[in-house]
């Protein structure tokens, strides 16, 4: 186990109808109030009106920033820290989904900072202060409701590149698995698979001796895969919709890569395939994942071993290591097909095309991944096999 | 799934000779400061010289209470208390084991109470503020280094009763496996045993859907079993202690919680027999908690199956449901008795004497548990079973 530091000072407040506490736990950051939203499902599904109600409650006073895109632009981000300036905006409330949350974040860190809160993203600038930042969370998929972590996007440059600070930490995140319900079926799906990706990228570690952080991933892999499959099943299942969105949290809280190396080499590939083409998150990952699986696996054969055996209970009896391995990766695609999830970028009308520059941009600053180190030549060959 | 609030500030510093982080740490809060010790054993590893050096690195000036009782008493809390007052203390910093920082704890909320800090116990007046905490933890326990909660025994009375407080969580803990290297036997065994008693605590529950809940409390399970009997056949296997040191610290840190109706039935009849008897804490529970399992586990036996099947890998072929939750519960009290628990009462000189008192003592708010709620017969009952 690597030494490691261990911090996370959000509240979670998780149940149903939750949000009736949201003016009392705003009330000690202030009245002037920025509400960060996306489009309009938190208008047609009533929450709108009950945040409203909640900040009418504490005589806020309230601006809105809405039409936050999935993959968060830099542009509507520098939208947002105009409004906290000239509004003396003392709080940034985020209500949606991972991306709301994240814009929020880069609000809320641009807000207080002189130069392009885009230095954040590229190293030529460290957060300092931000904002406080509170949430209410509409889906189950990215973990920004209990971390420091956002990712932007800037579409002039086709760039998409990450924040984080402990300073844009959410000081609360209202969890209430029935704003989930009305989540649509492809967001469902995009969400679990992005809770499992955010699993794997931790679990999938050279670093040895830790089976505790190994056990707590594939607790969360069990669960998500389970309940993943009710909430499709039947949307408005409030246990499978609240383990999902429990698993979410936990997925990227600060409890999986305690004393671990983590990966994440796939989400930097992810990150330039959506920074071109735009597609949805969790889309990118089940398509990209599996390949990636396959092109690092003989890393260290044994963790997919106990990944195939423990998560997707392969029967070694019979298969020799590689072969176990491989029907685990094998389970995994199975998986998000059957849950509907799209397995080449080919069904999302992508192309070879960019795969030299995509490579070329997520390399740029070295090899990414620790499970193996990929250089451009992987990133390509791995995207070749996700055509 | 209930719903639940999950809120922990507590910033864990974890890993080899992180001690020398110790001034750093400290300096945002004062420089008068409290050392909190138990016996001589930091003397001897040459710990107590390394936070001397840091606090004098810092220009601090250190008051120290020494001598911290195993089960620590309102005495010695108030002795410090008193400290603090008329030393104007900033920061009180504990340096051992659970019972140093909980009587931290107790001070540091003691301190900026006008009453008597008893009253927090018995619910007589809530903590409204501490003098801020830190820690430096010596032995894989009781997860005091990571939460709000606090155990300490008025001797005169033979009570020994908790208090708790997002208050009292530490600022920070550090946590260095190699500073438990030294922790003797029988003190690594007692740990051992409380870390699984406060999961068993928070597992056996009558809280349906909560896999993840479920399966985070087996992985520590799993964990601290193997790696407690690594740590005993090797003191000094940095990652058998290292995970032993985190497996203690999730056990009590609110993760399993969540969500989750817990039982805390068996540490209340713990406390009532260490009371009277100032035995270590673990080997009470090593002695009584398969008794209370075999007392309780019919009220739901489909978790004792769970538990005997995930946990204790006993296999069902062949058996009902009834006699798999008894091997379950049989390889418990193995367990214990593997590493060198006590089994009875009895080994510890405990007769039948004060069943009665005890258990009247346990039951004095009502009855107990929520797996199944205990009246005063059924702890006699399970007392009886332990002698």
């Amino acid at each position: 186990m690597n030494a490691f530091e261990l911090y996370n000072p959000t509240k979670l407040v998780f149940g149903a109808d939750k949000v009736n506490q949201l003016g009392e736990l705003i009330k000690p950051y202030g009245k002037r109030i920025l509400l960060v939203y996306g489009g309009g499902s938190i208008k047609k599904s009533g929450l709108y009106d009950d945040v409203l109600f909640q900040l009418n409650g504490i005589g806020a006073t309230v601006r809105e920033l809405s039409g936050i895109e999935p993959n968060p632009r830099l542009t509507t981000v520098n939208k947002g820290i105009d409004i906290c300036r000239t509004e003396k905006i003392e709080f940034v409330l985020a209500v949606g989904g991972g991306s709301v949350l994240d814009a929020a974040k880069a609000i809320a860190a641009g807000a207080l900072y002189d130069g392009d809160v885009w230095d954040f993203t590229v190293h030529k600038a460290i957060i300092q202060e931000a904002l406080p930042i509170g949430t209410v969370l509409t889906l189950a998929a990215t973990g920004s409701e209990m971390n420091g972590n956002a990712v932007i996007s800037n579409w002039e440059t086709k760039q998409k590149r990450a924040l984080g600070s402990k300073h844009v930490y959410p000081k609360f995140s209202i969890l209430d698995p029935k704003l989930t319900y009305s989540v649509p079926v492809d967001q469902t799906v995009n969400g679990i698979v992005d809770i499992m990706s955010h699993v794997f990228e931790q679990y999938f570690s050279l670093t040895t001796d830790i089976p505790l952080q190994e056990r707590f991933a594939e607790s969360i892999l069990l669960t998500v895969i389970e309940n993943g499959e009710k909430a499709l099943a039947d949307g408005s299942d409030y246990d499978a919709r609240a383990n999902l969105l429990l698993a979410g949290t936990y997925a990227l809280n600060g409890t999986l890569p305690n004393g671990v190396t983590t990966d994440w080499a796939t989400h930097g590939i992810e990150h330039e395939v959506s920074a071109i083409y735009d597609i949805a998150h969790g889309a990118g990952l089940a398509i990209i994942f599996p390949n990636w699986m396959k092109h690092v696996y003989k890393e260290r054969v044994g963790k997919f071993v106990q990944y195939a055996v423990r998560v997707w209970k392969i029967d070694p009896a019979g298969k020799n290591d590689n072969e176990i391995a491989l029907a685990g990766i094998e389970a995994t695609r199975e998986y998000f097909t059957r849950i509907g999830a799209p397995a080449t970028l080919g069904e999302l009308g992508i192309n070879g095309e960019q795969l030299e520059r995509m490579a070329e941009e997520a390399t740029q600053f070295g090899s990414i991944g620790t499970f193996k180190q990929l250089a451009k030549d992987d990133i390509v060959s791995i995207l070749a096999a996700s055509l």
